[in-house]
């Protein structure tokens, strides 16, 4: 792990212009008084992403990547420090991906707030964070797209038809961008994580994928950037899902080992909340997402509700060992 | 421009025990006297040759790649000295690539000679091939596809569904496995290339494509591993291909603009071989492969036959300005 004495904005490149000024030393993170401190550097182009890690990795280096949409919330700050805490350089990408969008979905009123984003990136550890425009990964012509297989076909598939292959698509390219040696997804988004997986084996990426814990508020809701667009109401009845997935644990606990039998357990408790409209309850392998009808060994439950214009997903390993299996 | 004063082989890796023993010093090309030899080596597996490419590249170093199904021909050899030419490590790869063949065609029968293809891949220039299993490369559960779009669907698409998508995949793994600089690749195989180019501008790799020329028999047929499968009778009767693209280049020079008007004349230069059975006359755009009408650029004439069982393609650009635009 390393550690700053302090850290400042750098914004390299020709495109600097396009940010306006920021000083975020008062957000900076604290290290190890004397050590040489690197500013955080946001790089706009490919090009310019690609010199900076090129200066600052050594021979056989490779960064940490941390792909995200931005409007950072505790979540992804938890993957910055885990990146922290295993790479010698921690890379950030902020980019609303347009293809993972589809077309009833709120690409346009997805929450951004980059100057907020870099101080917070600061203060978590990263060193480099990677804000490109649109037309810098998808130019006019565009044409090429990563088709993860089946294990993008169920859970949010029926809802989002092209999202995880928009997904797919955008990580592969800042996997050759970036050239990462890890990089750091959250359990919350759980089918990515799978999706991901699987195209590092199929594709040969040379990079380790860390799945860290989701980040939950006090009252158990999964941190989403999306949680914004509740209203208080649906903001109360939202923790509902965390509620259906920890009871569906203790029921396991307990011994029950039917999913039809869970299933019915957590849509009944879902509906119990009249803002939530259950879009799924699914009882899958970990791995390949298939369906799983006999609990015999570690299961993912994962869940799927609207509530109002916020459409949240959350998602629990369930294991018939116990807590610790 | 490296040179070596002898190459040998050495099968690095566990599974050396694969290959027969070779020596093929007597086939070393030859080099300034006295300059340090290194020897071929030949890796069969993804971390074999990682671990080649992280000894004998310097920081920043990258390997120059000759992605090849192997059988060997001088157009093979063409791309490893021009890789030779501009690279500082030559890796050649050797797959007869499964997902690249339909139902109907040749993958089983493909021609297949790796005892040759080392000697004569250390004779020109390589420093490495790489020759890994189908199991290496797919791996069950295999299940990620690299889809390229409309720039596969013209030209041999019709006769091979789900051809490019199987040859933008392998070659998307083989840039991940070997990561090279540069990466080498034959005109003959034109919308190969193109939709190579296209793949590694829209998902970011950072590999200079080389289209090298086509490299011919001395009666204009185009080096091809498939030209093994012709009888005599249609070995001597497949140059007709180049016939029909050298008239229309002819006809092009002398002022013809018609693309409809020129392939008229292919087809009916073609169809004067009996043993000759056309599968398309295109002239389209070099770049992104769409029809054109009339010739005010250069344009790609490109063509396919069955010659019994061999299907041959080949290609030319015709220019408006002459030989040399």
């Amino acid at each position: 792990m390393r550690s700053r004495s302090s850290a400042s904005l750098f914004v390299a490149g020709a495109a600097a212009g396009h940010l306006p000024g920021h000083n975020i030393n008062h957000f900076a993170h604290t290290g190890t008084a004397g050590e040489a401190s690197e500013p955080l550097t946001v790089a706009r182009s490919i090009a310019d992403i690609r010199a900076r890690l090129e200066e600052r990795l050594e021979k056989g280096g490779t960064a940490g990547l941390v792909p995200t949409m931005g409007f950072f919330h505790a979540g992804h700050l938890s993957l910055m420090r885990a990146a922290q805490g295993e790479c010698p350089l921690v890379v950030v990408s902020i980019f609303v991906n347009p293809i993972q969008f589809g077309a009833g979905d709120d690409f346009n009123t997805y929450p951004r707030d980059l100057d907020r984003d870099l101080k917070l990136a600061a203060a978590a550890g990263a060193d480099i964070v990677f804000a490109p425009t649109d037309t810098e990964l998808y130019p006019a012509g565009f044409d090429t797209m990563v088709a993860p297989g089946k294990i993008a076909e169920g859970l949010c598939a029926a809802a989002r038809p092209g999202h995880f292959q928009g997904v797919a698509t955008v990580v592969a390219k800042l996997f050759n961008i970036i050239r990462p040696g890890a990089a750091f997804f959250g359990q919350k988004d759980a089918q990515q994580a799978a999706v991901i997986r699987r195209m590092v084996v199929d594709l040969n990426y040379n990079v380790r994928i860390r799945v860290c814990p989701t980040v939950r508020e006090p009252d158990g809701l999964a941190m989403s950037s999306r949680n914004t667009y509740l209203s208080e109401a649906e903001r109360s009845q939202a923790p509902v899902l965390y509620e259906a997935l920890l009871e569906a644990k203790a029921a396991v606990s307990a011994g029950q080992r039917s999913t039809a039998a869970l299933k019915r357990q957590m849509k009944r408790k879902i509906a119990g909340r009249y803002l939530a409209e259950l879009e799924y309850v699914k009882i899958v392998d970990p791995n390949t997402l298939e369906p799983v009808a006999q609990i015999n060994k570690n299961v993912l439950a994962a869940v799927a509700a609207r509530f109002g214009r916020a459409r949240l997903i959350d998602n629990m390993i369930l294991s018939p060992g116990g807590d610790n299996a």
